[in-house]
């Protein structure tokens, strides 16, 4: 029999692509979002494939999604308050969407004895550490984002589910990832600010933020090889490159793309936004002992983005 | 003018003992608590000073408790499920009375100016590390507990408002700590089943679970002088001796004081219960090099607590 999984977050950016992965591998899948900022657009392969079945549910609402986790083998939880920049605006979305809808993820598993979880977490978990490239045993963290502090929260509670019940766990600490359906982050900003006006193009922070960055294909596939070789209970893996771009770098290989030459305005500082995080670079030693590494470069994810938003400017008008 | 400050769970065996130095110290006071662990009699003397106010409220109930906040000085955030042993029976305690309600406190703090936070943690968010006696900067860890884990969502929390709204935290680790007015725990659990029954006692695990212990006093000796002394937006201590106890230690100390003989069952195991960390036992060089140093002995704070429960079986009497 076909295993069956579900996705939560299947309509976003990474949680689409998993489906159509996931699909492609036989599995059976049952993909959850609230569609508050996943796209159906993004399951229209999907929903043409009979093993594929969506729901449209709030995962705040405990009572309502537990029923849908009976005679699931495994659970990947991708859904999170995608607006990591806005957490100083209302911190209370970070608390519900990641944390206490992780909460009611990993309950819904034990009443229904489900327990194998992977989860997305986030290379912002590490705070302003100073050890870069940041290994996943480095010291004790401080968190510097609302975001960065629910993921911590939601990983905590998922290792509690695993010593006491049992579970096993695959944790992904993100850098930002690249690609198809890429719908918010810097390229998105900077595309659609140039579409507007391409003879300025306005740069939160002063460009010198080095941030590491992943193709969507990459992060898949290290998503699958960790979940096949991983023995322990917990698993914890950064997953990134072993390079960094600067923004000022991201910016060059648009423009150089678009064939423009904006005039560039820094608004400065080193952060992009409250609680954005400077340096982002993990060392991720420990995923590519299990046999995987990255196919893409930054810059060819960089252009592949871009790519993909040149021929999906729909995703562009919203907002 | 006085300075006012909020202590969270207020009536608990920290918090009044913390009230009644705060009254000393010439603090007004206003103690909240909402008597779930709390006792009423642990206020007695505070009840009697006219700079103490007590109101009873869940501060899981946002919207009551906001506008407890205006003209607050310092909130000693205390308020936390204190049945650290029952987790794997109701994980949503852990996330609602300790996560959830200290992100109530933290919002009603913002929304009234409120900018100095002291909070008391935990040397069980350092799971089963085998970096002993631990440092506060040891390795990520790994949660081992709801207890852990939710204390570790309190802490990021904490430390994402001080970066963002400006806030200052005075983040304590604690190990278990001892004294007057002391309520649950190993010498409370021993002392009321040989009240019972002097001729057995049955101990949760192996009896060689390694714990260090603080005495009351010491610690709020450590709050009081890391809050004069610290110089960060976010400052985390460990607190405890330089000292472990094992659970037989414990349990010798009990009965010699007793002067009882009787045979001990231990129940097996390295772990009391799910979720309990066979060794805390903490590197407190940080606070220490603050001036701070523990004046009781493990051994002395066992026989005093002892000695308050001898005095006071009105205690024992609850459940």
């Amino acid at each position: 029999m076909k295993k069956k999984v579900i996705v939560t977050g299947c309509a976003g950016f990474i949680g689409s692509n998993l489906v159509d992965l996931l699909l492609k591998k036989n599995f059976s899948v049952l993909g959850i979002d609230n569609l508050s900022t996943g796209h159906l657009r993004n399951l229209d392969d999907a929903n043409k494939n009979k093993n594929f079945h969506f729901v449209k549910f709030d995962l705040l609402d405990i009572k309502k999604i537990k029923n849908l986790f009976k005679n699931i083998d495994m659970v990947f939880h991708l859904a999170a308050n995608a607006d990591v920049r806005f957490g100083i605006d209302n911190p209370k979305k970070d608390l519900e969407q990641n944390t206490i809808v992780t909460f009611n993820i990993l309950e819904s598993m034990r009443v229904n004895g489900v327990k194998k979880i992977i989860f997305s977490s986030t290379g912002s978990i590490y705070g302003e550490t100073s050890i870069i490239p940041t290994p996943e045993n480095v010291e004790f963290p401080i968190q510097t984002s609302f975001y960065g502090a629910s993921k911590l929260a939601c990983e905590g509670l998922i290792q509690a589910y695993c010593d006491h019940y049992n579970f096993k766990s695959w944790i992904f600490r993100f850098v930002s990832i690249l690609g198809e359906r890429y719908s918010h982050g810097h390229v998105y900003d900077f595309y659609k600010k140039l579409l507007k006006n391409n003879n300025s193009l306005s740069v939160l922070g002063n460009g010198k933020q080095k941030k590491s960055y992943l193709n969507i294909k990459d992060c898949l596939s290290a998503i699958m090889i960790a979940i096949r070789k991983s023995p322990k209970k917990v698993n914890i893996y950064n997953l990134g490159t072993n390079q960094f771009s600067t923004v000022s770098n991201s910016v060059n290989q648009i423009t150089k793309r678009l064939s423009l030459k904006p005039k560039i305005n820094y608004k400065g500082g080193k952060r992009g936004w409250p609680g954005d995080v400077p340096t982002i670079y993990l060392n991720t030693k420990k995923i590519r002992k299990l046999g995987w590494k990255p196919k893409y470069t930054i810059n060819e994810s960089i252009i592949e983005t871009l790519e993909f938003l040149i021929k999906n400017k729909w995703l562009l008008k919203k907002n």
